[in-house]
């Protein structure tokens, strides 16, 4: 590991610049909390995000607050580690600088943990018509979306206009896909039923589009067979095989032709890398993810690593490591280990993923799981996906509120966190009616 | 009551029109819950926010969802009400209609219930430099501002800066500026402290800035002089009888000329009522209240009712009814009353205002209660404060959550909604010090 020539430090310690505080980063950070390093954990945040249970806070289920956690208290008892709110906005290889909103940051050995956005195939323009789900702003984004429909819908008087605002699409079936179609038809027919007078939730049309020709991809047939099933029963209809080739504010265009009327719409079909590659400088894969050496270094940069979902790792199969939260942390956890061991005078072996499994929560008592041979689904999957993730959250209090929630959830059937926040007027609708009332349920 | 000539409902039931969901508008439509009316409340959220804890979303003790609770939900078992999102822009007195966002409604009696907002007092461009506290809203973009204050002081290297940005004005020296106060002592001192490398949170400013004489000018001098003592103790510097005459986005001017650095400003000085008088072409007192009858309805036009914050009403006294939750109930439950007494043909009483008592906290074991005689301080005063309030928030979880909030903030110091949401990417600051340490404690 080089060390910065002009640093005036009287006991120069190499200094470690991660950037991005998600399931990788964040690893890297507590791996190096005994090492002889200083370490500068930059993020846009201030926050570490749980992203596995964003769809709950787009669904009403979770507060913000419950699954993200101030980066600085995480990482409070370790004192050779600075945290900078930032956007980093390139790297100068030659000065060994991290560019950032806040000025540049000099680095002795640079990771890059920046994750990944929406990709829309080619289609930017459907980033408006069809928001992803990545992070906080996302969730409370897709939050209000999703209420103000209803709300909308109780007001309208056209019912052709009703009736797209009852549909919403999901496109992409993999868990994210899954989950939020679930938990949609949950809050339509449970959660706000009750509470409308002139339309009834319960209609709501809710379409789970794939283009593949299977839910959950990553599954054994057997258990997407499942979903699909439990999905149906839950009133959500699967669309497999079916691109989506359009959209618009109004509607949604599959191939073949058939054009969906549909007022809401979630994008969960693609990812791509952060833009690390071009901060970098360095060819990218087609979804943007950097080729990194066996220890996760950049070819011929020993000091900058790239992990997560920006880094184009491969299992021992060929198959690529998947972009879960576990890889992201067993890379985070790999790179400080080749930092500690290069301090050392030692060399640590090449990275190697170990997959634990994969899982899918459907809705109530119901989700998919696959541990190495052992496949579970129904209420025991459920609350195996449930204990999973109580358990990985950070924090007791967050464990605590969100075991609480989804234990106030399941007995009274009620969302706690029902706020339509952000833009909060709705649009004008084409026509008020006051006075019509709700048809005989 | 008149009624609407042109209504083709076969069983013509009067149509109640209550807009705004506050403490007043919900009571409306809760005392109107078995009367033979047809109810539609309207309000531009879709939550009913309890306002007297808005500043623990602010200073982030409580999350957005712990506080606030849809309406749907509140009214759900409520048959002849319709819940109805939109934003009323003014009322058409001939054609008897309500004019909203989503088009006119028609009413046959219609309740204003609308609140206030906040007075510059004749400064309205003091508004972007120091937000105010009225919503949802508000309260996490003051929480943004805060938690961005102390981010930003670790990163910049300019000690002048530094000082600036850990500087705090609140600005109103009533219950709010209180609470906020001694709130944002606490979080500095306590939950910010162990977290931060570069700066110490602990050596924040903070400035209570009051116009008048004494802080809490509704209580007894006694329990004001007590609440500035405590405020002292805690470290806010409390300065009474210092109008502020000028502000800009990084100072706060006071009367006879001295100029304070402040980065961050909070309005907790005045409210101005919500433009009802104007929308209804009325007359209103310097707060712009309308003048209402001693049955809350306006004069000359028994059929509208202006109740809360947007009512200029006076106690027996001749003192103005406060603008408190307890005050806007009792009216909302009030004019009920009178629609109710109206229907049945007979009269209800003119209103009377029946003061129960001024409490603020002040922090951790510390508040100060005046109830009839009775005056509590410290900790008896504290806990009194706490269980008033969560008796009444609405709803079992949200008293149980919230309880739970303060019990995890008592026993750890910790603030568990320390979340920046909004703008996130944090402003160029001129110089990043990547390598300074902070001074030794």
């Amino acid at each position: 590991m080089s060390e910065g020539e002009t640093k005036p430090d009287p006991a120069p310690r190499p200094h470690v610049v991660i950037v991005g505080a998600g399931f990788g980063g964040l690893e890297v950070a507590r791996g190096l909390a005994k090492a002889p390093v200083d370490v500068t954990l930059i993020d846009r945040h201030n926050y570490h995000c749980f992203q596995p249970l964003l769809y709950q806070v787009a669904t009403a289920t979770l507060s913000p607050a419950d699954i993200a956690w101030p980066i600085r208290h995480i990482l409070s008892r370790q004192p050779n580690i600075t945290m900078l709110m930032a956007q980093a906005e390139g790297v100068d290889r030659t000065r060994r600088e991290l560019l950032t909103s806040e000025g540049p940051i000099r680095y002795d050995v640079l990771v890059l943990a920046t994750g990944a956005t929406h990709s829309y195939f080619g289609h930017p323009e459907w980033a408006r018509f069809a928001p992803g789900l990545k992070d906080i702003e996302d969730a409370t984004q897709l939050r209000r979306r999703i209420l103000l429909a209803f709300e909308r819908a109780e007001v309208t008087s056209s019912p052709e206009i009703r009736r797209r605002l009852l549909t919403f699409a999901i496109i992409g079936g993999g868990p994210t896909g899954v989950e939020l179609a679930g938990s949609i038809a949950e809050i339509a027919r449970h959660a706000l039923a009750p509470d409308f007078k002139r339309v009834d939730p319960r209609t709501a049309r809710i379409l789970l589009i794939e283009a593949g020709p299977r839910l959950l991809p990553a599954l054994p047939e057997r258990l997407s067979e499942h979903a699909r099933e439990r999905l149906e029963a839950m009133g959500v209809e699967v669309l497999t095989g079916r691109p989506v080739i359009d959209m618009g504010v109004d509607h949604v265009t599959l191939e073949g032709g058939e054009s969906l009327p549909v007022a809401t719409k979630i994008w969960a079909a693609g990812v791509r890398a952060s833009p690390a590659a071009d901060w970098l400088g360095v060819a990218a894969d087609r979804a943007g993810r950097c080729h990194v050496e066996a220890d996760l270094s950049l070819p011929g940069e020993p000091d900058i690593f790239v992990i997560g979902d920006t880094a184009a790792v491969s299992q021992a199969d060929g198959r690529p490591v998947p972009g879960i939260a576990p890889a992201a942390k067993q890379m985070g956890d790999h790179v400080a280990e080749v930092i500690r061991a290069r301090l050392s005078g030692g060399q640590a072996p090449g990275f190697r993923y170990r997959h634990a499994g994969d899982l899918a929560t459907i809705g109530r008592n119901a989700a998919v799981v696959k541990l190495g041979r052992l496949e579970l689904t129904g209420f025991l999957g459920w609350m195996f996906w449930g204990i999973v993730h109580v358990y990985f959250l950070v924090g007791a209090r967050n464990r605590l509120t969100v075991a609480l929630s989804w234990l106030w959830n399941y007995l009274t059937y009620q969302r706690a966190a029902r706020l339509i926040t952000g833009d909060v007027v709705p649009a004008r609708s084409p026509a008020p009616a006051p006075q019509e009332p709700r048809p005989p349920a």
